[in-house]
């Protein structure tokens, strides 16, 4: 079955590529890349969100962007690398987006088995000069900023307290060891440590309890104090943001972890199992969506991503990594109004990074998903309903703003915690110079690639790879 | 929630459209369009398909198209068309892109509530002097292909002997009355007798038995002998269709209903619900894929396109159809080779469509699907699995060529007979004149629009709905 034309379709993807390259590379004296990550964001979430927010018959400000292209996710299995892995995870994911190459799952910008250190595009991009700045929804310790900045064979590495034992996810846990990491073993420390001694010009997420704690070797000082020391302006409140004014570095921590999401179920409905009773299926009550309201005081991601705008607008170009986490996190937890709530946080990122880029024509565009997630539209009260068959997973039926029920089900596994991350071909948009000559498909190592040629730095990643 | 800026894009896609017609319309003495069906295709299909087929690293033809979009599916409530529904059927989504309409599913060219007949673009065409074509693995019958040519209340009236009692589905059924569709009621008739009197020139695939059928009123005739007596040329084995060459209409009819198709799980294996054994989960045997047996003998989609193509190309333009149904059956059955098979069975008619319009510029090549579908790419063997969680649906892990598993998800509902469409957008690809100036982002009836203006067509549908 295997056919024989990979190799020469390769070779054209690099030929467009470089096209590309000819291009914007060195068009530009202060070339910008803005690189959007909806985490999970795929075609489903889009629609899920699109049927929300604006109707059926609407559209996002995504759904207008002048390029759109579809991104294969890779990933190579830990132990033989030369073996493809289906289902990726955010860390392996934004490692080929962060480095141009890929690895296995839970890696943050190290290589499979090897465990050598890949060079970032931040890292890439300080050594060229330029500014780099990294602004999402989760802990900028979590695996998709991590992978920007960061290196180290385990994503829950977070801190110096995190670097052996366990990941607990309610009742069940995962192993973890980073002692190969640490300082003392010759290592780069946790990676709250080394984003605390990291070049970036400009940090905003959650993360607090990351960054609070003692240094490794418990040397009298906090994560935190290092980072100072290193440089960097520690902010840690909403207003402190829109006030702010810094020629220093800014490492900016709005929560202890994960930022809260601005949208949750009616009374925190979510989608629950279906009940049979008398042998009749019970779907759930429909809900709507309402704001959350430990959102109150909390950032909004596009306030976050106008303050690192303003704070990188200088003459130098650079690079900025915006993420919406919690598209995610809240699929994980089977949370539609979650989910709906931080693509629409994403959508309107990216209108001010589209308002930015009218006054900066050098600006590079691209909004992509590091990986498709569990969260699948479904009829809300089908024929199979009425036969007694229904959905044999978690299951909500949402009442949208046209008065109509739509049905999501998330139903990768039984677990009571939650759903895993599905393995779709991701999509990918973008606006600006040179986006008329990129390919309609790639893959996700690609986008390394893009970003590195229009920022004119050397691509020194294996394209083979 | 509601966003004030739909109306401004929607004005920006027309005025996109209208550019595109205005570099198409009119360019060309003889237009083509080649529209290509995936029924069911969505982002997961085509990447299960291009892991096993090609490889993670690989291409398919349809990632080298040089233009992709996405498209909104849109559905509407039979009772209460202003409402929006969120999953689509093949009848109603082809219906949008036959008519430029929306309608509620089940129904065949035919408005929702108020049962008006939709001009189809093969009608439209035919009036114009330009040639028509069908071609398709399902029965020509069947939702899909139906409502490019018939206009009936519900999918299930196929043939004369099929207007009114139930459709059945293993253990269940869904109750069928087309009787104001009767002749005798002033109605066209089944979709089977409708087809027998149209114009269509070509029209290729399954279904014989809805043509051997006695028509309405049992006058002493089958429904095939009303097709000859309309001037269609019969044919019925791969020979015929390969030596093809018939200046009359043709109408090839090669299996009783939905057409064999080319791959199977070796040992006809499928996905399986998960056992528990002794508290632990035990995921099932993996298997690779297999040529079906039954498909020795059956036309391939490539060769009913080629004899298609071959047949329509004379000095008039054509509008020809081309669906690969059983992306679709087969993930309703869970049948993972299969939907790959047939995959790859659209990709190879994609190529001998390819060829065809390098040697004719004025073709225009549309792929898409009609909505999405059940499977999804999960872990084979996760973490959650060997904390003893695992799907909920049905579960396969295909053993790819190069080597690794694939785990494959179907679990939209419970039922022991089958899995339901999703809600997501679809991908569109393309090629051909006009295509740089296509939107990104579309509804499913903007298709329609699309090709009426390649064809220089009257576009006579609503553009509000």
């Amino acid at each position: 079955m295997r056919k024989c034309f990979p190799l020469l379709t390769v070779l054209l993807l690099n030929t467009l590529l470089l096209a590309c390259g000819d291009r914007s590379d060195g068009a530009f004296s202060d070339p910008k890349v803005i690189l959007i990550i909806g985490d999970g964001m795929d075609d489903q979430q889009i629609t899920i969100a699109r049927n929300y927010l604006v109707g059926s018959n609407g559209q996002l400000t995504l759904d207008q962007l002048p390029y759109r292209g579809a991104v294969q996710v890779q990933t190579v299995d830990e132990d033989d690398p030369s073996k493809p892995v289906y289902v990726a995870d955010s860390a392996n994911s934004a490692t080929s987006m962060a480095t141009g190459r890929v690895t296995a799952t839970r890696r943050i910008a190290t290589t499979a088995k090897t465990d050598e250190d890949l060079t970032t595009i931040m890292e890439l991009a300080h050594a060229a000069g330029l500014g780099t700045g990294i602004v999402t929804t989760s802990s900028i310790t979590d695996a998709t900023p991590a992978s920007f900045v960061a290196h180290i064979s385990q994503r829950f590495c977070e801190g110096p307290t995190n670097m052996v034992g366990e990941r607990s996810y309610g009742a069940f846990s995962i192993p973890v060891d980073c002692s190969s990491d640490y300082k003392a073993n010759g290592g780069p420390g946790s990676i709250s440590e080394q984003i605390a001694e990291s070049d970036v010009d400009i940090l905003l997420g959650g993360g607090t309890r990351h960054f609070e704690q003692s240094v490794e070797g418990n040397l009298g000082a906090m994560v935190i104090d290092i980072a100072e020391l290193n440089g960097y302006m520690i902010i840690r409140d909403r207003q402190s943001l829109l006030g702010l004014d810094s020629d220093t570095k800014v490492l900016g921590l709005f929560s202890p972890n994960t930022m809260p999401v601005q949208m949750r179920g009616v009374g925190n409905a979510k989608a629950e199992p279906i009940q049979t009773i008398d042998g009749q299926v019970r779907m759930p009550e429909p809900f709507t969506c309402e704001p959350n309201p430990d959102f109150f005081g909390t950032p909004r991601l596009a306030e976050m991503t106008q303050a690192a705008l303003r704070h990188l607008d200088d003459n130098r170009g650079f690079v900025l990594m915006i993420e919406s986490a919690s598209i995610d996190k809240q699929s994980h937890v089977r949370r539609p109004c979650g989910h709906i709530g931080e693509l629409a946080q994403l959508d309107e990122a990216l209108r001010v990074s589209l308002d930015y880029a009218a006054e900066h024509p050098e600006t590079l565009i691209l909004v992509t998903a590091d990986h498709s997630h569990a969260a699948q539209i479904v009829d809300e009260t089908s024929t199979f309903a009425s036969l007694n068959f229904a959905s044999p997973g978690h299951f909500a039926r949402l009442i949208t703003p046209d008065g109509a029920i739509m049905g999501i089900n998330y139903a990768t596994n039984d677990s009571p915690i939650m759903e895993y991350h599905t393995g779709s071909q991701v999509p990918i948009f973008g606006s600006g110079p040179g986006i008329d000559l990129l390919p309609t498909f790639m893959r996700q190592t690609d986008i390394f690639r893009i970003a590195a040629r229009h920022l004119g730095l050397t691509d020194n990643a294996d394209s083979s790879k």
